[in-house]
């Protein structure tokens, strides 16, 4: 280890940055040989698509397999474009069977076909299998390469047998046991084998195993791994024989994206799918017009009934001031309620069938928050205005808060019922729902308590 | 294993509602023992309190304390306020050292106090230890014990160690390699020594440690662990001396904590640190009402905003009714900058001093957006109204996409370079403040074009 303070990652990146500008590869090449794997994969994130297939040209062959494993299946899928024929063989040959799998998921078909063509046969027939399960399905994302033992073996055959695939196992640490008809009827840890008498049997040390489904959703699956802590949970087929495993840097990097995806969603975008600094411009324009555009179209709803209410407002201009105030508030509202339950039901917290209790619990909310900025809304604006105007408003912010906590809730719940992605019902969808209603709400009460 | 279709957990959550309501203890002592562990978990999040209590005291000894580990902490703080004290204390000693933080976090100060004066000296000082580290340092996560060996044995040295300490470590897969001041020199895992010569030494096979520091935040070294893929990182001292490991289902469980805290953030309130159902509504009320007020204080701008432009409004009553429509598209853009932005900074992606680069490709997304929906707006409003309300409403939309991308963009790097939470500044604050600009910048033009 150097005794002088290494640089901080800032530093390294800067360098490297600056070295790439100068075009002075062999300084490059040098900063880059002291630089640890992780933060190259940091910095290459951060590169234009030209600079990246620079750096990892100038990377030795091990160093240049390690930061490829470490970067997103987008950036990899721009790098094998980018690199030599036999450059891209040789990585792709190399990657695990469960991260060549994101890879092909990212890159045209014509250039996964030609990748499988090159692979040996073997490593073909393990991709190919689990080519066959269906999109976001977590046999997608298991490894095929792991452990398994019969419940009769001892602890010392069992022990043998793991130590024999040592080498091209992904997994070791947590075995299924099997029977006969390679059904899992339990597993063990490495730990516990190794703790064990090398008499006893498998079976007996064996505790009841959690597995997942091969066609489960993977998000549930990786829930569900990382819920109970295993470092790896046994995937299986619907006789309930072992077809592989998902290890849990899998499920993490799977939940990642999910909360990625949520997160775009949540904010009315698609998800970039890609680092945001090593994303064009264009894309990212792409990636939010869709949903802005979506938006404004409902908008418009607000505008028609704006116009609807177009006497009302010339009449008493000062209503038109409070527009922006109790429509935001209510969209505030709402979007307080989607958020929390959309957390809550991709944690398993709340399921599609708790409608009701969702509902009531957001109506007595969203009333007792109402209140309480109603009669606040209520006190000033009659101070600062009259008293009806203090009344108009104080009543439209108890019955906005309502129907907005009330419908934010209730949302997800909805999308998940009709299988849509909840936060995508989430909170921009909500803010246009409740501004046109809040509109209509507003001007109904105005009215009837102005007598216009 | 059964042959007839086991329940659904929605079949056994209805079940055991339904048994708890009969108050049928004998049938429903019958459903738990049938229910597998990770079932009886999500159903325990979801009752009420004293419900939760009966559930757990009718639970065998061994798996009352394997669901009390599954609860989330504030449940299990709850819980210990309702079970006896012999109950408590025998679930608390039970529990990992790191599980025993989390929870302590969670009681009040003397009822921790009280738990740990009940523990085991031995308990007692490695717990003490842990709480010696800062609020949010990932030395209050870690697991004090671990397995580490000297890189000067030989590796069947090293496996007699770690087969020394299989009963009494939690992590045994992962072991650092240290030198004679306890510095970190390396690492190797278990799989690697078992495929080892046994006569070579383990300095041979050691690895690259990747470590953090006991101080660090605890996010970034759960970050680090997941994007590493590593099942433990070792946490150092300043002198890079071993303190703890920190074990990828603890880096999980805090990644995951801080996603439900930055989604409630993102969505305007508190995070409820607990399982909605299980949430009280007044507590949900509270983790709510004062970002709503906030955020009603700061859209009190707006009736200034329009205040002032109040003779404008009356001349042309018109612009009134597209009031809703640009600000809510102005919020839009500004909430798919900040969601985008938010997120690549928790992931590491994009750093505080990379502002002038995402200001740079937020203004070119906001105008790229702006020029789109502008056009659009232009038309529309020209074919419904007349050609000069077409061009207020399209050159107000270019430049509030224009401002709200930037500003939603620069924010949440603005709140990091202050250390706030980035996810505080972003959504409903990004909202409130381009509402109120977006309205200048609206009556601005249309008092120029209009030439009022």
């Amino acid at each position: 280890m150097a005794t002088e303070t290494p640089l901080t990652i800032d530093e390294r990146i800067e360098e490297i940055e600056r070295r790439l500008n100068d075009e002075d590869l062999l300084a490059l090449s040098q900063v880059l040989t002291d630089t640890p794997t992780a933060d190259l994969v940091v910095v290459l994130e951060r590169l234009g698509r030209k600079q990246r297939a620079i750096v990892e040209r100038l990377l030795s062959k091990e160093r240049a397999l390690e930061v490829f494993e470490g970067l997103d299946p987008s950036l990899q899928s721009d790098l094998l474009h980018d690199l030599q024929d036999h450059e891209v063989a040789r990585l792709f040959e190399e990657l695990d069977p469960d991260d060549r799998m994101w890879l092909l998921d990212e890159v045209p078909a014509a250039v996964a076909t030609r990748l499988l063509r090159g692979l040996p046969a073997e490593d073909r027939a393990l991709t190919a299998s689990l080519l066959g399960y269906p999109q976001g399905s977590v046999g997608r994302r298991m490894t095929p390469e792991y452990v398994s033992v019969r419940g009769s073996l001892t602890v010392a055959q069992a022990l043998d047998r793991v130590r024999a695939r040592l080498d091209d196992a992904e997994t070791v640490y947590t075995i299924p046991v099997l029977d006969d008809a390679r059904r899992v009827t339990g597993i063990v840890s490495l730990r516990g084998l190794l703790a064990a008498d090398p008499a006893a049997t498998v079976a007996e040390l064996a505790v009841e195993a959690h597995t997942a489904r091969v066609t489960d959703d993977d998000e549930d699956a990786a829930r569900r791994c990382a819920d109970l802590s295993l470092l790896a949970l046994p995937i299986v087929d619907r006789e309930n024989r072992l077809v592989g495993m998902l290890t849990i840097d899998d499920a993490v990097r799977i939940l990642e994206h999910e909360e990625s995806e949520d997160a775009a969603r949540q904010g009315g975008s698609e998800p970039l799918r890609r680092p945001y600094l090593s994303t064009p411009v264009t894309r990212i324009v792409r990636s939010r017009v869709v949903w802005l555009l979506v938006l404004a179209v409902g908008a418009t709803l607000t505008v028609q009934v704006l116009s609807a209410f177009e006497a009302t407002i010339s009449e008493v201009t000062v209503l038109a001031l409070f527009v922006p105030l109790l429509i935001g508030t209510g969209g505030n509202t709402g979007n307080q309620a989607a958020t929390t339950v959309t957390r809550a039901l991709a944690l398993g917290d709340v399921r599609p069938r708790d409608l009701g209790r969702v509902l009531s619990r957001e109506l007595r909310t969203g009333a007792l928050l109402g209140l309480l900025l109603g009669s606040l809304g209520f006190t000033i604006a009659t101070l600062a205005y009259d008293f009806h105007i203090g009344l108009v408003i104080g009543l439209t912010l108890l019955a906005i808060c309502t129907v907005a906590a009330a419908v934010g809730g209730c949302m997800p719940l909805l999308a998940r019922a009709v299988h849509v992605d909840p936060a995508v019902f989430s909170n921009p969808f909500i803010s246009t729902f409740v501004d046109a209603s809040g509109l209509v709400i507003y001007f109904m009460i105005a009215r009837s308590v102005l007598g216009l």
